[in-house]
């Protein structure tokens, strides 16, 4: 079973604060009461700044994919047209979504690894100018690229009134998000990655613009009905019973991204993947993402001269180090390292330590220390000034 | 915001034991990792007694209200007849969702306090012997009232083929229920009642007589897709991320229950029921409904002499005693008191006695005393011979 000393490095679940956990063994309290209603309404306001945005951040009880489903299910009805971004697991599964419930679905495939193109957004828009929505991931946690979601927002603004929407899942908490700024509709998110908590919580932030489909969209829900999260939201109140205890934890949350101050943590992220990849460039671990698209929470490594899927046993059996292997087609050709959330450099230094002491093991060439030394002076050139 | 000290005697979410708070707190897994594999399937054998099911029983990470959603989108499809047993809040959420789903629904409606006869039942089913299910609750959180869902699925059973679907949040863990031996096809239920856990799980269990109905079923559904969950449960996997931090929670509950044994917890919250009924005829306090039907873990009182809510806002300032009030046409008619899950005799005792005090303070005339000696009368006779 899981041992106390597990260094968890998977890209979520992610390690939760201590005093998140303490936040979170707290006795019980009824969920239409007075002290659960204050604290929705203390922490309704202070996820904005997580996404950027003025408007209403919702909480839904229920995994990531709850969030991906409830931004499918408000805002489209059957046979709609929509174009979805595939470049990885996670924009397939909000495809699947999509078809599940009879949309019109035109994949954007890009390949895996790569981030997509804003012309190749605006080719399709122009394409299937019909469409309702433009689906796509932030940060495609099973290769670790992150799509300039922004940028592709304010060129579909410019070219049409398909609403824009992310599946922000791995990034928010952990990646800068200018939602009002750039014109994105709709972000969901979930608790357990650069959020810091347990899995259980996810989040679903929502424009002006996405609330007039919305509260006009006829497809039937219940559970995932956005209108009544936000009905309820201006009283304090959940529409189903919420998972208390995450709430409790997300209330330290906030707390600890407030008193790092939330420009230091997306910071903090952009230097651990910095130190991440300058470390792997030193120890010959080819990268699967380019620089310009690499995720600020996720690195992939593709190695070449040994097994991924060895090097993941060993750094669990004899390190505790839990990393992540390739999903689908990219099982056991990459493996992934999460750094975000409650992860620091300090964490970093560690990690890429143990994985030199691995890559021995397996025989793959390196200067001894390379790539600690390539971590260090990445982070002393992305603190300094401080 | 809330006490530490608070007594927490609503009908659910409920006190959570310092075991599994502690077993909660613990380091995140990586939720794809063997670890979590080894947990899912050993919690997935030991759930089953507290469904009385040989069948599966689903984990999905949800408030009590998706499990319900789930049973109807899994079964049913636009336009079938259905039946539902309306005698309460959740009795009316069920018909809710139906309605939601466009289904044709056929409601028996029951006074708000009454439990449902088998009778009214079988004239539904003959009236409408096309209805593909039969909806209904077990104990109804809003009144206190536990249905006959046992007899009522033997009587279904003998006339027809429709599904038996009962809502069970607030009595599986409290109540015992003996699922395959009285044909009943699909039980819902939430952690956070006799489960002794913080809000965030939903359970599914599930006949094979159902899993036939669910697998042809066509209806679009993914997050609250069943065939996933049961075909991923057999590797020890659930689709989508689970709320682990309430997974390593359930291991430690389901060992409390398993050291006390089952019939034992469901004989508990009978004798706390009885303790508190008693106790509340001593004391004057009209009972909302009759020993026959009233459920094993809440109880109803409907005062004549004082304001209810009064009577909770004491309890709530001087003592943290923590009590729920009447929901929809019952607010401020009724007061509720929770007394299962990590409730025991001893708390029974403790509520009563600052019932008393409260009562004193309202000008209630009641002999001194009598609700106290009456819980401990009814406790003694209903330990005799242990």
């Amino acid at each position: 079973m899981k041992r106390e000393w597990d260094l968890l490095h998977t890209p979520g679940p992610t390690p939760v604060p201590p005093s998140v956990e303490r936040a979170m063994s707290q006795p019980m309290i009824g969920h239409r009461g007075q002290k659960c209603k204050d604290l929705m309404l203390d922490l309704a306001p202070r996820l904005k700044p997580v996404f950027g945005t003025s408007g209403e951040v919702l909480v839904v009880t229920g995994s990531g994919t709850s969030a991906l489903e409830a931004a499918v299910v408000n805002t489209t009805n059957p046979g709609d047209e929509v174009i979805v971004v595939v470049a990885g697991a996670f924009g397939d599964r909000f495809a699947q979504i999509c078809e599940t419930y009879e949309l019109n679905v035109h994949r954007i495939d890009v390949e895996w690894g790569r981030a997509v193109d804003v012309e190749q957004v605006e080719t399709f828009l122009k394409t299937y100018p019909d469409s309702k929505a433009v689906f796509l991931t932030h940060s495609e946690t099973s290769t670790g690229v992150m799509h300039p979601i922004e940028a592709i927002a304010e060129r579909v603004r410019e070219i049409s009134n398909a609403l824009v929407i992310a599946d922000g899942v791995s990034s928010m908490g952990g990646a800068k998000v200018d939602m009002d700024g750039s014109g994105i509709d709709i972000v969901v998110s979930g608790s357990q990655k650069a959020m810091m908590l347990p899995p259980g919580l996810a989040f679903v932030a929502v424009s002006e613009r996405a609330w007039e489909v919305i509260d006009q969209n006829e497809r039937p829900r219940f559970y995932l009905d956005l209108r009544v999260y936000k009905k309820q939201l201006a009283n304090g109140q959940t529409p189903f019973t919420p998972a208390l205890s995450l709430l409790f934890g997300l209330d330290e949350v906030l707390r600890l991204m407030e008193e790092e101050g939330f420009e230091n943590v997306f910071e903090r992220h952009q230097l651990m993947k910095d130190m991440t990849r300058a470390a792997c460039r030193a120890l010959n671990l080819p990268l699967l993402v380019s620089d310009e698209d690499a995720s600020s929470t996720v690195t992939s490594i593709r190695p070449q001269t040994f097994d991924a899927e060895k090097l993941r046993k060993i750094a669990n059996e004899e390190f505790g180090l839990i990393l992540a292997g390739g999903q689908k087609h990219m099982k056991g050709e990459i493996f992934r390292i999460g750094h975000m959330g409650y992860v620091r450099p300090a964490n970093v230094f560690q990690y890429i330590s143990i994985l030199e002491v691995i890559l021995k093991r397996l025989g793959h060439e390196f200067e001894p220390g390379a790539g600690t030394a390539a971590a260090q002076e990445a982070y002393l050139e992305g603190t300094r000034g401080e």
